[in-house]
């Protein structure tokens, strides 16, 4: 049991403590933590690295009043635990629990929502502008960014801005040369020389107008006190640079910081993760069809490169990065130089496969319709964790690329149902389509476990049928077809039901869709994407287009954002899980 | 008549100069461009300024195996002229004539098609390490950046990038202190530092790993040649920083710099502005009603403030900035930061008016989603420019927006149709929505000179019946208003049409589009942006959800990348000019 941290409902409490009841606090803190992600799952090593600097930035600063933002936030636990939300942290991540992530709605200590990286710099800057314009010339405004994140483009230009305000703006650099992966790029190797007295003069925060201090040691905690104490005087755009070991305090999240980035349930006590034993096989991972196949491509395709911004080991584009180190880039946090320099890329004949997380590429839309679309360039974009991601929650699911790709003129959209498809259209495209393509799967894991078949190549814009009935037709795109599968095997009347997998966003299967509009007279649409706009939209456009007057019944997500929970939850609370939608089809039978 | 530029078809033919030739052609190359820009309109100052760049560049490399690529593209008439071009330059931005932008359809010589800002460095990143992975270690890659571009966040990551490749790029810096109005930030500070000699000892490009040289002037064409020649045999990442005078050799375009980027037509040879006398009075332009409006309002609304990524000019924001310099921010281009700072001002309460063009609120679509609408903030997004744009062309049609912001949830958007609605949004917004709006309105002159009306607060998804009709009901969204009004006008039949003005994408107005499709048989639906997934999409989707049968008709911008032309010829070419539409109506007349 804590002695100090079961009596911190606040940060009020800790301005209570003494040096060395901060320092017991730091250790009971990080076990804390330790235990229930232990068991919880989570994200953990860049919250253990952060137990010191949390402590000291609640001890100094006057929180909620100051004004405190974590960058992306999966460091953030030790804020919540701190910030009144101790006794709730078990329930991190699940539905109806905490969010993995700060904010608003659950509580005043989080100043703002966060998940995306970059943003705290914009966001507290605005905050400390806001603070001026009211004449409040004492509360801070604290950013606190990973070296990651701020060698996006995002944190550069709130940066930009920031040197020239006179905001009363804290920017923290908590480097510990790693993101979700080790970090790349030139701002790191610039940090890492200062880090080591190799940089020789030149400093690019003070280039730009910041009153820069550090490096200091993030696991001092009386140093990071002090230096926090004195920069609360100072007025101005202020950047203090910090090193710390993300996972700090467990020697194997020290030893291999990615895999204990989020490690799943491990021993708390040993630290060793807990793998299950599967006595049969498993499907595959999407991320690792596209990481295995793009692999077996680029062996015989010499064309092929690989892009991913900072997601080697997540899109498993890392297989490549091993096996072809010249053809297969992380560019880090950095989606739009991520798809305008596949743009650059294709125009000499490379065929690009451009991955980034669907969500993140809301990062780099103008990219895809002014530098690829328009010059109809044959980038291959692979959306992985399209559709509802699970426990990462609202700001993570990948529920909008249908409807704002479909908008993009000479754009291929494409969703396999299953991993053999994701395998062959990776294929088709590589054989070259003269467009670009956008092939979106989900998080997990398929359900194919013999899912390395040989070649085949796919048609473009051809769907398929894959049960014929008679009355209703299941239009359904990408890996939500399994649930429309399980609905119809499990309901007494199968036959009255049609079940087409479209296969292509865009370009429809116009002569497919004409028969299944003229042969049936209630059209169901399924999709994980959000009905407004999306696929089920696409449906019913054509379907008025021709004059078709079927009655149509859209299912997909609702026009909300959706909370975190794990994806069957959120599945059910969108009526797009195997039981809704048996419950939908036998209502149409009862109503018929 | 030139004697040197008549000769120069390809940049073949610069090669073949002396010095004092050079001289001349650089001469004549100006007073070309003058002559033509002069009469034919166009882009002027930022051409004017890269003259003896242009010719330098193309005299030194190997165009087009050496690839050449100018950001934004304002400056690349010069590069146009020497290219092949030089007789059809008298066609720039006309409908079938050559484009305002380096467009990689047009011509070999135009490496990477361009429009949007800061794409350069990472297409032409993106082809050396092409050329790189192909063995080929001569060919040059070269990318001319502003000063204003190279501050947006999508130039830094390139750069991050390409610090760390080895390959074979040069970065030049056209250093103006210039965009389309005066550069903003930090990073235009320790550019004029460094211009002045007052930078201490950092430099940001070296810290970034660049080869840097400079700075140099850029109007000292044999030096220019020199330094050229000498980074040609640099290996890895080079950084040339060069400075230059927009619109120099014209003196009123070096005087006023902002007016003469794109001065309309003027006299070539005194330079002074063609200014044409208007009898009677104009409708205002709608950037103006925004820019006035928002003044009027923030002198009793103390918590109104305005926000533009670098276009204080093109939005009018300039008006609130000479009022309120305190609440009006110009933060650069930096669309991205735009919004998220007007995110971080909303937490504390203030009222962000935060005005961005349609086709550039694509670079911030993740910020509105994630910063914005996942929180429910109530910022107030200004889309100037959207629909149409005309002579800009493909990259700069703001069509696409209703489309990719329909599908996010907690977002209002509206479309005004004419002035006094535009007005009255501005002041509904302000008086608090608990919503983000999006608020689109065309580039150009309004249809009512008497405009300043009393406030009037607007319904929030609410719409308006124009006209009462008995079959046909035409439902249409902001200004493209008049064209259906134009062609009820117009034809012989009017009793049958109805005519509604929707003015909200979302929400829609339930009610009132029950009403209409009870009581019209064929609904005609009319907008300004792409049918795929737009305003038409919306009306459908909720027929379909409410199971109507009516027949459809949706008129707006097609599948496809508009070129350039006039407004109204565009507006033609994709059927919703007013004459296009009253034949469509009278087709259905007939057919009734």
């Amino acid at each position: 049991m804590s002695k100090i941290l079961q009596h911190i409902n606040s940060p009020d409490d800790l301005k209570t403590l003494n040096q060395e009841q901060l320092l017991l606090l730091a250790k009971e803190l990080r076990e804390f933590i330790i235990n229930i992600v232990a068991t919880k799952e989570g994200h953990l090593g860049a919250s253990l690295g952060v137990i010191e600097l949390t402590i000291a930035l609640h001890y100094v600063f006057n929180t909620p009043t100051d004004q405190l933002i974590w960058d992306v936030g999966h460091q953030a636990y030790g804020h919540k635990i701190l910030t009144g939300r101790r006794d709730i942290f078990e329930t991190n991540r699940q539905l109806n629990g905490i969010s993995g992530f700060p904010k608003r709605k659950e509580s005043e200590y989080d100043a703002f929502g966060v998940g995306h990286s970059s943003t705290s710099i914009s966001a507290a800057l605005g905050m400390a502008i806001a603070s001026r314009i009211k004449g409040d010339l004492n509360t801070q405004h604290i950013a606190v960014i990973g070296d990651a994140s701020i060698a996006s483009g995002m944190a550069f230009e709130g940066l930009n801005h920031a040197g020239v305000s006179k905001a009363n703006l804290l920017v923290i650099l908590n480097d510990n040369a790693i993101g979700i992966d080790p970090s790349v790029g030139a701002l790191k190797q610039y940090l890492t020389n200062v880090k080591k007295g190799t940089q020789k003069q030149d400093n690019i925060f003070e280039a730009l107008n910041f009153d820069y201090s550090g490096p200091i040691n993030g696991h001092d905690l009386p140093a990071l006190i002090n230096e926090l104490e004195r920069l609360k005087s100072v007025k101005g755009p202020k950047f203090l640079h910090v090193i710390t070991t993300k996972g700090k305090g467990l020697k194997q999240a020290e030893a291999d910081q990615v895999k204990y980035h989020a490690p799943g349930q491990f021993d708390a006590k040993s630290g060793e993760l807990i793998t299950k034993n599967e006595t049969k096989p498993q499907p595959p991972k999407y991320q690792d069809v596209f990481g295995h196949t793009i692999v077996e491509l680029a062996k015989t395709n010499q064309k092929i490169v690989g892009i991913t911004p900072a997601m080697p080991t997540g899109s498993s584009l890392k297989y490549m990065m091993e096996a072809f180190p010249d053809r297969a880039f992380d560019v880090g946090i950095a989606e739009q130089h991520a798809v305008t320099l596949a743009a650059g890329m294709a125009t000499q004949g490379l065929i690009p496969f451009c991955n980034i997380y669907s969500t993140f590429m809301q990062r780099a839309y103008d990219q895809v319709i002014h530098d690829v679309a328009t010059q109809n360039l044959p980038v291959i974009f692979c959306l992985d964790r399209a559709g509802l991601v699970g426990q990462d929650g609202a700001t993570h699911h990948g529920v909008f690329d249908l409807a704002y790709l479909r908008c993009i003129p000479n754009l291929i959209i494409f969703a396999p149902r299953n991993e053999v498809e994701l395998r062959n259209m990776l294929y088709t495209a590589q054989l070259g389509l003269n467009h670009p393509i956008a092939i979106r799967y989900p998080r997990g894991r398929g359900i194919t476990v013999d899912w390395k078949q040989p070649f085949s190549k796919i048609e473009i814009g051809k769907g398929v049928q894959l049960i014929e009935g008679k009355e209703v037709a299941v239009l359904s795109i990408g890996t939500i077809s399994k649930n429309v599968t399980e609905a119809l095997n499990s309901i007494e009347n199968p036959e009255t039901f049609s079940h087409y997998d479209m296969r292509f966003v865009k370009p429809l299967d116009a002569a497919l869709l004409h028969s299944v509009l003229k042969k049936h007279s209630t059209i169901i649409t399924v999709e994980d994407g959000t009905v407004s706009g999306g696929f089920g939209s696409a449906i019913i456009e054509f379907a008025a287009k021709h004059n078709y007057k079927n009655n149509f019944i859209t299912k997909g997500i609702k026009d909300e954002f959706i909370e975190h929970g794990t994806t069957e939850e959120l599945q059910k609370l969108n009526g797009v899980d195997s039981e809704s939608l048996k419950n939908l089809f036998e209502s149409i039978k009862k109503a018929d």
